[in-house]
């Protein structure tokens, strides 16, 4: 058969970055690719909980039927609240629109705002999902200037910002990188959208994971009016739950309901109502300092490892919130590379060429701290640290390599 | 906020039908219109004992974690089984991929083979929701010549097949009209679309609900290389699962396997699970029996009604299983009026306007014979019956309305 695929489908390429981590699901892997949240996260008493009580309540019938595309009414009314509270701001129910996980939102927001050549400017580097979803539309992306803490407001030309039809931007502890927008270029970055009519798309799935529990405010506390707010429980429940919520203006949810509605009608009914029931009477108060804990711990012992094992030529930052850990390897070692070797030595990560939307740097890579246990944590990167040490020495040996 | 919406976005209307509609969520009227499964249908107690053995078997990190994008592995390799057997075929389980109801299928379809201008063929009338998925990837919609059993392979021009990116057909009791294909009709289009590189998209969401169980065969076996199969969940054990799944070559699913990436990562993992340990031992093979025959003396029930009330210059189809009856209106009462007099009545149905793809009928309706209890039904269509007589009657003696 010779399928008629669109020129999106046919512009999607097997990702040999993917195939080779397919590998780092058997269990003697040292992982630290997927950001997958650690499982002892999992609430799973509280789920079991959650879902005893829709049986004993009789809301089974409404847990399996169709429900709204915009989501479960009361699910929405506690966000509104409970957001409101958070970020000292005013959120209507009627401004949120559940999704099914996060990676929706950016799907529904490629949809509604982006035409073939539409200017999408993002961070360098940003995350990965992020440009799967929106190159499916066709943008032109502009990578902005970006330096340890995040993009640079100062140096954003306000034609480009006048003219792009938005910015992707996660402030809290990106992927990949860890890094965390400080408060002064939060507040240039709002007053420049709010002056040149620039859409903020702000993706925030780790927000709440600040070890301090120190929450800088949001852009869309800064620049409501422009800001398309994404948040998520993959990292303070669990993402086998898929469950993300979109909040903006009630325009553009109106816009976003439809086009939710042609991709999936509605996100399930039964995971919307045990989330609720989860998370109605206050456990996210005890639940995510929990979380917080353990990964400042995981965090610290990688950092510990790092400063052990890694020859000086390496270097890294030092998260104060999130999952992730972003390294520079010397600029003659390709990352993608030494994946293939390190695979060999049953240690993997994320090469980070991958996470670049124009000028691609392939000396890179994303550790991920949060699913592998502590011991685990030191010889993993004991092993990598070997394997760049080896790689380092070779290159410099072999002129004809550099 | 002056957001800068893509053209798709922009062609978005909001549906006066869908905000009529939304009337009928009051519990006292009685809604011919959502075609939602009757809730006695719903396994409730099987859902239950299914997450008990998730929670007791330890399964519960593994339904909480992220999943792989082409959906639980056991769930596959049951699906392949299953089909296999049913339908006399064989597929392996790399040829299925879950999705997040089949609604996400049409769109992810929709995204890997339309491109501005595509060609697709569809039926007269054809589904709603296939129609809003499509559109959003500004296809040529062709209408192809259909009767009271569907479309008509005879009549479709060799070139107009060859052009088309795809054609997209419900032969099982479809929605909105109840009719089913026949069995030499299914066998003229296999050969036309193998004949001509012709992909077929086959939606069979309501193929099990056949109410004397007597299955015709998919287009799916008679043109396996050609044919996308779309099956769902939804109607055999609950929408608010969502999930559905797709049939087709690997070729074509390992496509539709990265743009569900870029759509939501993968579907629920906790759903997929529940609905695997419910189904795994033969479950549906008593209940879907229990469904027909439910459905079958709604359907009954409906179709007395109708001849017991409605005026002779009403037609209507007599369908042989599924969920709805496809009406006739005098041609000149519209539906879409109609409707707005019928919701003061307190009875609400689809119009079948928003049904068409390119030449409009405004004189037909849709009505859902499942959600209803038997007393409900008859009592609605006696209302509607009163007011299309007093609509025909009125027209009469009205001929400047004619």
């Amino acid at each position: 058969m010779l399928w008629k695929f669109s020129n999106r489908a046919m512009a999607l390429k097997s990702s040999a970055i993917r195939e080779i981590l397919k590998i780092t699901e058997q269990p003697d892997v040292i992982s630290f690719a997927g950001g997958l949240p650690s499982p002892n996260t999992f609430p799973v008493t509280e789920i079991k909980n959650a879902f005893n009580h829709i049986i004993a309540a009789d809301e089974m019938t409404g847990a399996l039927q169709y429900g709204p595309t915009e989501g479960y009414a009361p699910l929405r009314i506690w966000l509104a609240q409970y957001l409101s509270r958070r970020d000292h701001t005013n959120i209507n129910p009627n401004q949120i629109l559940i999704v099914t996980g996060s990676q929706q939102a950016l799907d529904l927001i490629g949809k509604a705002l982006i035409d073939k050549g539409s200017k999408v400017l993002v961070e360098t580097p940003t995350y990965l999902g992020g440009l799967q979803s929106f190159t499916q539309y066709e943008p032109e992306y502009i990578s902005l200037e970006s330096d340890e803490q995040g993009i640079i407001p100062d140096v954003l030309d306000d034609n480009i910002a006048a003219k792009a039809n938005f910015m992707y931007v996660i402030p809290n502890f990106q992927n990949p990188t860890g890094r965390r927008l400080p408060l002064a270029r939060r507040q240039q970055l709002a007053k420049k959208a709010i002056a040149n009519n620039l859409t903020l798309v702000e993706d925030d799935p780790y927000g709440e994971l600040d070890y301090q529990g120190h929450r800088l405010p949001s852009l869309y506390t800064l620049a409501p009016e422009n800001t398309i707010y994404l948040g998520s429980f993959s990292k303070i429940l669990a993402p086998g739950l898929r469950l993300g919520y979109i909040v903006a203006n009630e325009e553009l949810i109106n816009k976003l309901v439809q086009l939710k509605q042609a991709a999936d009608l509605h996100t399930p009914s039964l995971t919307q109502r045990i989330a609720y029931h989860v998370i109605k009477d206050g456990f996210l108060e005890t639940h995510i300092p929990k979380i917080r804990d353990l990964y400042r711990h995981r965090c610290q012992t990688m950092l510990n490892a790092l400063q052990r094992y890694m020859p000086t030529t390496v270097t890294w930052n030092k998260p104060e919130g999130g999952m992730f850990i972003w390294i520079e390897l010397p600029k003659n070692i390709n990352a993608t590379e030494l994946l293939s070797e390190a695979i060999q030595h049953k240690v993997a990560f994320v090469p980070g060429e991958t996470f670049f939307a124009n000028t691609i740097h392939t000396n890179c890579m994303r550790l991920a701290f949060v699913t592998v246990p502590e011991e685990k944590i030191e010889q993993g990167v004991s092993i990598l640290a070997q394997l760049i040490t080896k790689w380092s020495d070779a290159l410099e040996q072999s002129p004809t390599m550099i």
